[in-house]
């Protein structure tokens, strides 16, 4: 049962600021770009889960950083879950270009429905979770 | 009646790109926002129209650059509509830093329902339209 | 020598606006992946051109919105060099979903040097231009 | 000597996601304006200490996100100067919407030469640091 995940991703030109380095905001979407994937990697679509009403908002997050990442360097993102309650994931996040980290990173999602109010996390299925 | 406005903005770190310059992509986040500044000198919240289900998509847009804007420059954007049938509207730019020309963009924007259909822009009583 | 690449894209959460589709500034750095990557096959690297002074600017885009894009959709780009001359290439760009047209776009890249003077286009050794 | 100030800004279209809500990674991007027009309202402009060569880094952020900031909602933004080194400066950032707190962070940002070594935040004459 699977709780981390890696994705690979290349820095876009638009993704970096005047000094020619990924802006610190971007970091959270290559995060959540983590998380995604790894939902994807049990076999459930977050944009599924969204029209069903089930969302995740962010209510926490953190970052370290380490080291620039550059346009057009291809960088690789490990995800994991670190502690799960029935509503809410705590997610870290390690951002590397080969073995040197750029990164580290956290942060805590919990699950709500259309009108904003907590709800339990589904059971996806026999897979892990998010 | 008027059917031009003004507005006033200054150029984002994260708007700007590794050559310094504000990313080409970003002239239509101005523009946009050129139109609803454009339509809240009017009376009318754009925000408030969406509520309502009463939402513009953009269906073609075109921009010539002149010169680059930098970061933290003060720029004007003179939006003008040039246009307008029962359900489409179609708007000019000019983006200004002092009396220098930066870009002259044009774009066309198409009302329709929460379905996507096109539907009659309303009449923003007797203010003038978007 | 091929003047043609296609590339594939994922929509990203951020990269949509409050309708849930792909805001239509974000078209232009799509299709500016698809300049990078049609570069890259011709062996060429981006970012190195930048290092040694040679830069790209953009001077003209169009775009003509036929159908919206969503979050987490798999996107087909493909971008065509058209016209070029010493300074300056044309590329085309059509954006799919599937066998689904959803946008049309067209760009004019110039040539210049650090201070912003026009240059001739480097010969990419025997491989096909940007 | 004040070491705090107070920003209003208004919530841009393409800044919200699917949900409506601002981002959460757009909230970084509102404290680096705070800090920079904290500066300004010391007279010292960011864009002329980068061209001085004297640049920040931020080397760490964190955010807690209390209630969701909607599209074209005004905001303020209170920033704080709360720790200061010869080096380094740590800010606290309080967004609200009227006086509903909307979310709470931090940053810390060193100071470095262009080739990214550390060096001494110079003294903004008799005004505040940023």
């Amino acid at each position: 049962m699977p709780t981390e995940h890696t994705i690979t991703l290349r820095v876009r030109y638009p993704e970096v600021d005047a000094m020619g380095f990924l802006h610190h905001s971007r970091f959270f979407q290559y995060f959540e770009m983590g998380r995604v994937e790894l939902l994807r990697s049990h076999g459930v679509s977050y944009a599924d889960l969204e029209r069903q009403g089930i969302l995740f908002v962010v209510v926490r997050v953190e970052c370290r950083y380490k080291a620039p990442a550059r346009y057009d360097e291809e960088l690789t993102l490990l995800t994991r879950v670190v502690k799960q309650t029935h509503v809410r994931i705590d997610h870290t996040y390690e951002l590397r270009r080969g073995s040197t980290l750029l990164a580290e990173g956290s942060t805590t999602i919990a699950c709500v429905d259309r009108e904003g109010n907590l709800r339990q996390i589904p059971d996806f299925s026999s897979s892990a979770p998010q």
